[in-house]
Order: structure tokens, then C-alpha cells, then sequence
């Protein structure tokens, strides 16, 4: 266990100041060449050498014909190369000094046999100058705090707090633009590749102590030291939340799991103990994944299970009354005294049963402010869901026909919008009680993006939203039962799936 | 059962040539005018008729004081009018001989005994001028092929083919817009409040006979006629699929089903028995109905259910495979021949397991043309499964880079894309296999809107294209065993779920 993050090899790889790069020329189309244009446009601050045999200056970078000539010994080498010279490379590293990589070239374990003893030659020569290094057939490293993104696709959206230590380099490169949309960001993402000298236990230990990172997410396909990974989720998951989504738990997911890395997928049974034990949350699907991160990341603890539903319309109300009911939750009636306070702001029509059913609000403002203050004061309640549309529809509409121009419409309207969340914003941080919004709009009109962009969590599906919210609730249970687990008994513990 | 779609009391409600409209005014924040407006906003071109005792104009149309005044009698009646004048407004509409309705205003059998003894009177003034009616407490309809939408929120996106008989109104008016973001739209949908007259199973057999509508989706909190309901859709499901969302499974889901249109939530367990006898497609949660609609309206019949997965990153195939396997899908090996093609196109680094992994294309127009022929012509398989990422932000990349003027970068991308879609799109209709996308990407990108607009589904996480894959077998498999009862079995079956 690392005492603080700067032991973790994976804290010059993930912060490093300067960085060899090898494999980008001026051949647009190479892998090298786009994985360096990511990391330029995002404006990393480090120093950056490209290495190329011929070429003198590689998008704008002066380039070396070779290591030895750096200047400086650069804390990180990113080696793009094709598979026949990595060794040499690594060697060459090895050599000037350079003590962390990334090797995104594949050719390795993941193509049978004759890669396998490639790969055991490029640990040896690792180990021999004491390299530690990501991949080999990864895509590296992401780190958005650092405006550090060596990967293919261009970040989006500002940094956040999901670190991601993940088996596919696609689920860090592809996903910048998802996790934006959804309402989150990586503080920093680790694609592991083969996973010949770090693998996702180094870098669950390293999202543990990094302090950008609320909660970890995990793809898995198979995990090598499954000993360690309980004995390093278990440490972690007392103070910090652990979502994973583990593929290969069909007969079909396992056969694609193990085209892909070369890792030995095990059966579904077995993953399910080793989370279990270790406090990580299971996830099915990848939406699931960062779902369950999106809510763990964002939400107090609640103090139990009883979810009040605020709702302007019966059929969305009743859908996330099923949706909560299937995933546990209790929908309890309200207070005589909170029935009380509704009925004196809410029209006849209205339902103060549990969905509550505002339906057509006499002063649609009391919808972000006095409702939903009167439902986080009901004893009898631990969450809030409270389902939005979108009000810039009917607001252009009815100030279009009273002849106010479009552009002072939309500028009106945006306007109420902000005050709305902000007023929200406002009344629920009072009370310290889990909200959560769900829509069947888009998450990019201005309602819900500005909930998100306000840290609260909004699905496009009630039951997104709760299976979310059981994710919450199961880990608080999950870790109170690990942080009662000592020292001790981990260590007596039978190791579980040694890969 | 009806021979042809004009005896259907509901053609006159769905296709009106004129209208007389109560409740609206130039008021407006009234539901009234709010729903009058977006009938007239989306251009709705038979006669409008507002009836109010005090206005002369109401949105630029001539207002009479009576539907008496009126100067012919018009083919429906739309009522937004306070509870108490609803019974008195429906006799005067009955002896101006008007026999259609809708009745929108709330207050009856859903709001306790007193709403329900008014609801009675209503019906009985109805039966008593042959009135058919649609309500009350409900939002009526939309027809989108005949830009009638006199329902509260405007309508998005051009006119569709999914037929909506739905016990919310919202689920009609706050639709819109998720359709049009999914890939469909609205043949037609219609509100039917608490079925006083017009209940689900008649919008069952009227959406059966609409041309314009491929598939019909449900949204029930309760069924009044089982038997009629299983008579009906069994004559529908064997020419057109229909999807059932059923809210009111789980205790707290029934309570809230019972608040909203007073209707009698029956067992789950009942209502699944109802939907396999019926050949009808159960789904759980409203993206659901809708991911399954989409596929039920676009795929041809599967021949069986082994699918190739095409993707260009491991993570994603892996993921899809896994829920595909989760589904019950087999994913067939390829065949000698099959792989020998590719492999003379495909780099050495890519897998042609399934999933077939095709990295990174020599030349990324072979991912839309070649590859996906290829393996469209393997024997072995049934459905084709696609992987798609957005190419532009790459192309704006590149071609960024090599100094192209952004506005001519955007230009050139969209081309290319566009041309990517149209060659896709010839090449998978050339076998009359399914074929599915999935993207993390947002539906709205060019790549994932051209395949929709061409009637290519995608879906945003490879679970859903899985499970609605699996509902396009279960359908087919269903109506073979529907086909095959005869009627006369029909008439011999117990009922099974009066309300």
C-alpha cells in the first residue's frame, strides 16, 4: 500500500514535466502523429521531444534523432513505434536514463505466442534499468488537471473527478465526449493494454491517494493479481467509491475479452466475490458504469432508503415509481403537515400522494424553490427524484405571441432558466439529502446541463436515476461492513483468482 | 374487430376536417391556448372553430359565443373547459350534432366518488347524442401525418411511424422531441385519460388499420377489457408489432398507477400473461418501449439469431458481445472464406473473431463499404451489429493541420460522412439482414442522425441495441405462434383481467 501518491509509479506517468515521444512525424495519418496533436491542442505545459530518425521538427516541436541526444532525461517516454523496434527503444530509454513509459505499440501478448516472448524480452529489459510502464497495446494516460492527453481523440469538457483505470483504451480515448455530455469528466483516466509491469491494481491504488478523483471506475476483463485487488479496493473503498464494470461473465463476452488483451476472463461467479468482498460496486453495462459514478461522485451518503417523487405529470411519475420500487426503495406517504404546506400552494388537480404530482403549478417558480423545499423537510424521507422538462418551449411560445422579439425571448428565457437552477441549487444544498433528477430530454438543453453542471446528478431515464441511487445506497452498506473488516482477517483470507 | 380504418370511432378524432376548440382564449398561460397554439403552430389545415363567450378573436381565428353559432357542425369537439361546465358544453356539442370528442379537462373519476358520479353523467349525455369520445383527463391526440397537434407541447421532427395508445397524456406531448432524438417520430398518438368511451383497445384497432403506423406501443397502468384486448391484438400482432409498456408491477409502481387515471393496476403477472397470449412485446421501462419500437419498425425478419459484431476498438466489441450473449444471441465464428476476404484488406493487428475488430482501416472507407459486404454475405449469420465513433472530429483534425480553412474543413467532413451513409446504407440493403448500430457518441452527430434518417437504428450502449434485437426475434417468433391460433380458439378462452 502506498503511503502517499507520489510512490506510486504511476505518478510520473501521470504528471510527468517532460516527455520523449516516439512514433509522431509529419504524416498526419500515423497513430503517433494524431495520439501527439491530442496532446498539443489540449496545451500540455511540460516539455515535449519528438524523436524521429529524419525529421527536424515534428508539429512545431524541435525533433531528435534519437534519445541520447535530449537535452534532459524526460520523466516519461511515449513509444508509438511499430512492434519490431520497441525493445531496442525501450533499451535506448533504458540507457539515457528514463525510468517511465507508455508503450501503445501492440504486437504483444494480445497476438499469441510469438508476441507473448516479445513481451517477456521487453520486461526484461524494464526491469534490467528500472522502467515502469504502461501497456505494451494501451493507449496511456489521461490526466485533464494536468492538460495531459497523448491519447487519439481530443479531449472535451473541463476536468473532473472519475478516475478510470481501464483494460480498453477506447473506454479512455472515446469517452471524453460521453462523460462530458452526461455530466462528468475524467480527473484521470489509465488505459492498462497488456498489462506487462502496471496493471489496474497499481492504478486503483494510485486514483485511492489522487486527490482529483472522487470515485474510481474500473473495466475489466480479467484481473491477474486478484489477491492484491482486494486487499488494495478493501483500503480504498472505506473513503472513496469503486464502480466496475467486468466483461466476460457470458460465454460470448468471454471469448471477445480474451481476443482482446489476452487475459484470462474468468467465470462471472467468482468477480462477483471478489467485488463483493472488496467494496466495488458491480456494474452491467458501461452507461451503468459511469451512471453509478455520475451518483457516487456527486451524492451525500442518505440516511436510508425512502425516496420522495416530485413530478408534474401521472405517466412519468408512475414510471419512476416502478423503476424505484424494482430497484428496493420505499415510497413513503407523506406527513399531514407536508400535505398540509402543499395544498396550500398546489391547484386543486394535484396529487400529494407519493409520486407527488404538482401538475400545472399556479406559480411555476414554487416547482425549483417552495416544493422542493417542503419535501426535504419531510422527516419520513431520505432522497429526492424529481423529474424536469425543458420550459424554454413554452416560454418562447408565450413570449413570442405577446411580440417580444426572438432574440430578447431567448435571451428572457435563458435568463429564468439559470435563476431556476440556481434557486434549486440552493434550497436542496440546505439539506444535505441525495437529489436526483431524471428528463427524457436532451442532457444539453440548458436545464439539465446547468443541474449537472451544478454537481447534480440528472438521467434520461427514471430508471437510470435509480438503479444510480441503489448503487449509492448499496456502497454506503458496503463500505461500513469493509471499514469493519481488520487488517487481520484480510491477510487470512485464501487468495481468490490468481490470473 | 374492424374491416377498414374509417369505422373505427376514433377516424373522425384523428383525421377531424374541423374543429370547435372550448377553453381557449387570448389568455396565454391557459391550457386552452397553450394547446391551441401548437395546433396552429404546426400548420394544421382544416377549419378551427374557438368557442368563447367573450372574446371575438382568438389567435387571428373568429370565436363564436356557442357552438350553436357555429356556421356548420364541425367533425370534433376539443374541451378544455373548467369541470363543472364539461357535462352542460357536451350536450350543447351533442344537439349541434356533433359526434366526436375529446374531452381534456381533469376532475372526474380520477379525483375520488364525486369525480366518478360526474363522470357517469357525462358518459350518459354522451350515449345519449352518439358521441364517441376520447378523455376525460386526457391530452387527446396527435396526428403528425395531418400536422394536427392540438397537445400542449409543440411537435419535433417530421411524422414517423410509431402508433402510441397511451393511459399518460405525457407520454404523447413530452415525447416529441425523445422520438425525434431516437430516430422516429409519431404516425399517430393518442392521450386517453380514464377511457370513459374510448378506451386503449379501440386506439389498438384503429392504430392496427393506420397505414402510416408500423409498430404500436402501449403505455398501460391498466387494462378494463382483457378479453377485447387479447381478441384484438391477436388480430393485429401477425401483420404489425406491437410493444407494451406496463406500469404497475411493483407495489409502490401500483400506487402510483392507482393515483393517476383511477384505473385498477392488476398483478403483473396477469398482465404478462395477457401480453404472451396476445403476441404482444412487453417492455420495462419507457426507453424501452421506445428502443424496441424502433427496431420492431425498421428490421426486416431475422432468419435467426446469430450476429456478426463489426467494430474498430476492442472495449466496445467486447461490450457488445457481452450483451448480446446476456440477450441469448449466438455470435457465430466466421467462416474460412470470410476471413480469407478480410484479411486482404484488414491490417495484421486486426481480429477477425467476433467480434470482428477491424482496428485501424488501411482505408477507413472500407469500414462502410467492403467490411460490412463481406460479412453480410457470410452464411453463418443472421444480423450484423456496427460500431460506430464519430468521424469528424478527426477529419477536422487532419485536414486542420494541413491548413485547410475551417469553414471548407467542415464542408469536405460532412461530405465525406455523408457519402460514408449513402454507401452503408446500399451495400446492407442489398441482403435484407438487420443491421444495428451503436455509438457512445451523441445521436445528433451527422454519422449516428444519417443512419437514423435512413432507417438504420442506433443506439447508444450495445445493451440497448441488444435487447431490442432480442425483441425483433421474440416478435417474430411470437406472431408464428399468434398465426397459427384459430379463431374459433380465441372464442373458447377464458378472459382473463376485466377491470
Amino acid at each position: 500500500m502506498i503511503a502517499a501518491i507520489e510512490e506510486s509509479p504511476l505518478y510520473p506517468i501521470v504528471n510527468p514535466k517532460s516527455i520523449a515521444f516516439f512514433g509522431a512525424s509529419n504524416n498526419f495519418n500515423r497513430m503517433g502523429s494524431i495520439m501527439l496533436s491530442s496532446l498539443v491542442d489540449l496545451g500540455y505545459e511540460g516539455r515535449i521531444y519528438p524523436i524521429h530518425r529524419t525529421e527536424k521538427e515534428v508539429r512545431g516541436y524541435k525533433a531528435y534523432q534519437s534519445v541520447e541526444d535530449l537535452p534532459e532525461t524526460p520523466d516519461l517516454a511515449i513509444i508509438v513505434l511499430p512492434t519490431d523496434v520497441v525493445c531496442e527503444t525501450m533499451e535506448a530509454c533504458g540507457r539515457k536514463g528514463i525510468k517511465h513509459a507508455i508503450v501503445v505499440s501492440g504486437g504483444f501478448k494480445e497476438v499469441g505466442p510469438k508476441g507473448a516472448h516479445r513481451q517477456q524480452k521487453l520486461e526484461r529489459i524494464a526491469d534490467a534499468y528500472g522502467i515502469r510502464f504502461l501497456g505494451p497495446n494501451c493507449l496511456g494516460v489521461a490526466n485533464l488537471h494536468l492538460k495531459l492527453n497523448p491519447t487519439p481523440i481530443p479531449a472535451e469538457g473541463p476536468p473532473g473527478f472519475v478516475g478510470l483505470a481501464s483494460q480498453s483504451g477506447s473506454f479512455v480515448t472515446q469517452m471524453f465526449n460521453y462523460l462530458h455530455r452526461h455530466g462528468m469528466g475524467f480527473s484521470t483516466a489509465l488505459s492498462v493494454g497488456n498489462e506487462a509491469n502496471i496493471d489496474v491494481v497499481d492504478c486503483m491504488e494510485y486514483l485511492g491517494a489522487c486527490p482529483n478523483t472522487k470515485v474510481i471506475a474500473l473495466y475489466i476483463e480479467g484481473i491477474r493479481r486478484g489477491r492484491d485487488f482486494i486487499h488494495v479496493a478493501r483500503s480504498i473503498t472505506p473513503h472513496k467509491p469503486i464502480v466496475a464494470l467486468y466483461i466476460g461473465g457470458s460465454e460470448t463476452g468471454k471469448r471477445a475479452g480474451l481476443s482482446h488483451t489476452g487475459a484470462l476472463a474468468g467465470p462471472d461467479a467468482v468477480y462477483d466475490g471478489i467485488f463483493r468482498q472488496s467494496g466495488v460496486i458491480r456494474a452491467t453495462t458501461l452507461s451503468e458504469l459511469f451512471d453509478f459514478s455520475l451518483a457516487l461522485g456527486t451524492l451525500p451518503k442518505p440516511r436510508g432508503n425512502r425516496v420522495i417523487i416530485q413530478t408534474h405529470s401521472g405517466g412519468p411519475g408512475a414510471a419512476a415509481s416502478d423503476s424505484l420500487g424494482r430497484s428496493g426503495f420505499e415510497l413513503p406517504l407523506l406527513s399531514p403537515d407536508t400535505i398540509k404546506k402543499l395544498r396550500a400552494i398546489l391547484p386543486k388537480t394535484a396529487s400529494t400522494n407519493n409520486p407527488v404530482d404538482v401538475t400545472f403549478s399556479k406559480n411555476p417558480l414554487d416547482d425549483f424553490s417552495t416544493i422542493p423545499d417542503i419535501l426535504l423537510q419531510e422527516e419520513h424521507t431520505d432522497m429526492l427524484l424529481v423529474y424536469f422538462v425543458s420550459p424554454e418551449a413554452f416560454l418562447h411560445r408565450s413570449s413570442g405571441i405577446l411580440g417580444m422579439p426572438p432574440e430578447e425571448v431567448r435571451h428572457v428565457a435563458q435568463q429564468l432558466v439559470a435563476q431556476n437552477i440556481e434557486i434549486f441549487f440552493d434550497v436542496i444544498k440546505r439539506y444535505g439529502k441525495p437529489v436526483v433528477g431524471y428528463t427524457y430530454r436532451s442532457l444539453q438543453e440548458q436545464m439539465a446541463r446547468g443541474l449537472l453542471d451544478h454537481g447534480i446528478p440528472v438521467y434520461q431515464d427514471p430508471e437510470r436515476a435509480a438503479r444510480a441511487m441503489a448503487a449509492l445506497i448499496e456502497y454506503h452498506r458496503l463500505r461500513e461492513k469493509i471499514a469493519a473488516i481488520s487488517t487481520q482477517e484480510l491477510e487470512d483470507e485464501p487468495a481468490c483468482a490468481e490470473g
